[in-house]
């Protein structure tokens, strides 16, 4: 149903907190994609995750294990700094727009993280970063396909720090410089890293990561 | 099985609280797409939404979006004004007749919220406006497909205040002018567009948004 | 999607408490196959288990099965040790990475319970030590296919300790001396065997295991 505008898939100037762009892939090539939370207004049962926007089983299940693994992220985290025990009462709808476009596989699991850890702690993610990458439920990050397009798409959302695992590093280094001029690439192997460069050190939960 | 009254899709003379006339499509054309919510009896289990009309997935899930939406918008608002609670205790049931013609697609997001709010405030929309938008749980609103035939529908449905989508801009502009006259656009970025335009400055949730 | 580099199905150098190596065959080779369990943090629903991973029904039943015999198993420890009581009240999640590909089978039977009891203990297993094998649900561990691709992929891994059922003694004895030079195997006819040999003898819940 006709063109899509140049740039159309950024829906978010400075997205607020819960919401953070991850990059996606078909044959025909990569996008942005959203991953947005909000929480509930409370006194509706008890807490949990509601999550749309045509998720085939293997993007429901990555949900599933973004929300114990930030649940349990949190736990660790000094039980006095903000947000550390937001899940144990809220009730939260996630969303990946647009609602009609069936999605799939499993390389939102970092965005998905941050996206309910922005909303937890009320904080929103550095401007123009956008990320992907498989996380596991312990926070190792997996590497995923289709990073050329992935780049692309990010360069034509005005995306200037693109976070992909680290086992995916030769696939940028194969990159030719003019797709990746002025961009910031950060490489991540667990999900702190993940969460350090999206948030900066200034951000609650910020810790170094120790590397062998 | 025989030929439908020129006009005959327009249900209401005037919609009570509750009941806003969104805008379907397919390839015979557009037609005016009722969004009915009520409050069923109360004492009857705990809040919560029940939804009929052969929703497909996607539209399903639409109502799912616009029944988070409408909680945080409400939980955001003066918690004196009217209304602001009614979903922490009422049970509701929307209904998007005919309830023999399937239905999908993510366009009536924007309406079911207005149905939501509606029935919330008990207010009704102004006289002959009708809307068309997906949205997503933060309150973009995203642009939808088949505008041309959604505009002459509402033109036979005497609707005067058609509300789309920002990004449908162009579709518009490039309808004939005969299509258009007399008629009034509203292009809505945010879900409180919609609001604004579908309530008027006298109401409860009525707020203005600043544009960058 | 591109080749996969030699060795890159090792996410853990040093698995956290909770992760554990089994291993995985296909057609097209052997594979580490690594079960993580977390706790999920306190205070949400009851005790009890999810598990995520495209796992097939033989392997969803599987878990049942690890999840059924690891109460069982502590149960029959003397209650004053660490442990025994974890999940009585534990809400836990197990996942199996990679989270796009569909797995089935009941060779991870092993691993699973390894993978809870050592979640439970707070206690890693031993290092480079993985494990194939069938559990019943009074703890026998039965044959499994696939001995020479699995051996493979856990060298190729870096394994030097291989835990395999007793009945599967004979293909172990068939593979050709190059493949299992440097690697030291244990035959386990009970699931303590497993235990014995995943955690070592200063293990809570060592126990000598008789033989006939």
């Amino acid at each position: 149903m006709g063109q899509k505008r140049f740039n159309s898939d950024r829906i978010y100037d400075v997205p607020p907190a819960g919401v953070v762009m991850g990059l996606s892939w078909t044959e025909l090539g990569g996008a942005a994609l959203y991953i947005e939370t909000i929480e509930k207004d409370s006194g509706h049962g008890g807490p949990g995750i509601k999550v749309t926007g045509q998720l085939g089983d293997v993007m429901k299940e990555s949900t599933d294990i973004a929300y114990s693994y930030t649940r349990a992220f949190l736990s660790r985290q000094d039980h006095k700094l903000f947000g550390t025990q937001f899940f144990s009462n809220a009730s939260v709808h996630m969303h990946v727009p647009e609602g009609a476009t069936p999605k799939d596989g499993p390389s939102a699991g970092v965005t998905m993280v941050t996206s309910l850890l922005s909303l937890a702690s009320g904080q929103q993610i550095l401007p123009n970063v956008a990320m992907t990458g498989e996380l596991t439920l312990t926070g190792k990050v997996l590497p995923v396909g289709g990073i050329k397009e992935k780049v692309i798409a990010a360069r034509r959302a005005g995306i200037q720090t693109v976070i992909v695992p680290y086992d995916n590093q030769k696939d940028v280094e194969e990159l030719y410089d003019g797709i990746k001029e002025g961009m910031n690439f950060v490489f991540a192997q667990e999900y702190q890293d993940v969460y350090n460069a999206a948030f900066g050190p200034d951000a609650p939960y910020y810790k170094e990561v120790p590397k062998g």
